[in-house]
């Protein structure tokens, strides 16, 4: 912090709120990093005590960053930029319609914008990351579910709704697995950390005929997954099968992006894109068979910035 | 003809080309229709003779409205905007890459704009129609195939690839009917007019036990489409059936599309929504019942306007 020039910059409190984790950081108007926090979500279960948490993170930060944040951006899953509302997360404690845009407000004397996690994910990507100088590109979020952020013509797409973008609920199997939103076969019950999960629970079972409580339920679920990504790395046939399973869900929804969308480039974050090429590779060949002939085919990448999203608080704040 | 203002108003040659008919018109800056005729698109083998049948109609129409078109707007299932060409048209019997704005152009010596059919009739109902005045919103086709127009915050989404829309080829049932595309299981297999005849004629049979080859195979298909819908409307039980079926896999993909964009409205267009409440009665009914809670529902509504396909070409040149 001794580059004067750097120090001039203004900070941006950037919160990446999802069904595991929540990723405090101050960030500068370059989409830097300058100073970050993690917290449990799951530790609150109420919004208002994640809210005070998030003031107090605020002042450490400032401390660390040796400057002051001047605007807040969050995004969080099931956000309402409009409204600067959580609504009906499934992944979340909380229930019903959370006006945590306001609720941070209140709490920061900062002025806040929030939008869905993916939407965040989605600008941070535009304007710093994978898909920087692109006009039309979608953004998937695979953590402990899945989003989407769809940008096309250089315009996030938010719909009438505020909704847009709810890719992980688009429909992947039919009378398929049950999914928090109530429905039953959404793609995020198939692909994410939870999905990768409890396919590798039926490829066991299915190989072995183990008792059906054997596939590390109650376990925790990243770590879960993380450890069906190293067993996969070993060669551990189910779980090379269940990426293969999860692979081939994934790329049909993405063909089905590519007919709708036309996007140049497809881009992952969150935490199962630590699976790499595990995950990956298999998605790609998938994708480029099940393409139908003559429909141009996306680039298909896992972000290498990994905080791109935290990133994307600077595009979501002045755009507002 | 005999208000000067509205002999005034320049004429546009609107071309909108479909699987079975073409339908061509003179339309004025207002998007009204002041003389048209329709082609049968498959009595042309060759885009030449089409193009050529296209200039004479040309002549004769301008020699009806008393008044020389300025420019021409087509719609043509595949169509490319940027290129304009059509490319491998699953539902017309020209094979490749065919650069039929610049034969156009040169068989009637105006300048012509091409895009898809669908992205066609989307700018019509947007500028004229059913969703005039919204921002987000999505006209789908239901002729021969089925095509979707987006429209997102305001502008026709026609992606990097220049192909978005392509609703018809979403995956609707896996491994189902083979598309001709190359695909299997494509919505426009079972979402059509050709996909109501053949889910009639598996309810036929699923119900009488006749023959594989008493379901009207070799029929003209709208023809048919329209007979289904007749028996329908006598109470025929596998005509209902067949309704119910098609509505429900439309439902399903409206609902898909709801999560993913959010529009305010899905417009209906094409010669399958002659159907009425017959079959946006299930269908709406299906959507309803599907789409997960919490998410708000677009209005479904089957376009009134039927010239404002056409009309859309009033949209397309002057956007060019």
């Amino acid at each position: 912090m001794t580059n004067p020039e750097a120090e001039a910059l203004p900070l941006i409190l950037a919160v990446d709120l999802g069904g595991t984790d929540t990723k405090v950081a101050l960030v500068d108007s370059r989409g830097r990093v300058v100073a970050r926090e993690t917290l449990r979500t799951t530790d609150f279960a109420a919004a208002e005590a994640l809210v005070a948490a998030l003031a107090d993170v605020l002042a450490r930060l400032e401390v660390d960053a040796g400057g002051r944040a001047v605007a807040v951006g969050l995004g969080a899953p099931n956000g309402h930029h409009g409204r600067g509302t959580v609504e009906h997360a499934p992944n979340l404690a909380w229930k019903g319609k959370v006006p945590l845009r306001d609720m941070l407000a209140h709490a920061t004397g900062l002025p806040v914008e929030l939008d869905n996690d993916a939407n965040l994910a989605a600008l941070g990507q535009g304007r710093f990351g994978a898909c920087k100088g692109m006009e039309d590109f979608v953004v998937v979020t695979l953590g402990t579910g899945l989003g989407g952020g769809i940008v096309a013509g250089g315009q996030l797409v938010r719909g009438a709704s505020g909704f847009a973008g709810e890719l992980g609920h688009v429909l992947c199997v039919r009378d398929g697995r049950l999914c928090g939103c109530g429905r039953r076969g959404c793609l995020e019950t198939y692909v994410s950390a939870r999905g990768l999960v409890a396919t590798y629970g039926e490829c066991v079972r299915a190989s072995s005929g183990a008792p059906q409580d054997s596939a590390g339920v109650g376990a925790p679920v990243l770590v879960t997954a993380v450890e069906v990504h190293a067993k996969a790395q070993r060669g551990e046939a189910a779980a090379l099968a269940a990426f293969a399973i999860t692979a081939a869900h994934l790329a049909g929804a993405l063909v089905d992006l590519t007919l709708l969308l036309g996007p140049e480039c497809v881009a992952f974050t969150g935490g199962l894109t630590a699976s790499g090429e595990t995950l990956l590779g298999p998605t790609r060949a998938a994708y480029l068979a099940q393409l139908p002939e003559g429909t141009p085919a996306a680039q298909l990448v896992f972000s290498t910035a990994p905080d791109a999203t935290l990133a994307g608080a600077v595009a979501l704040v002045s755009l507002a």
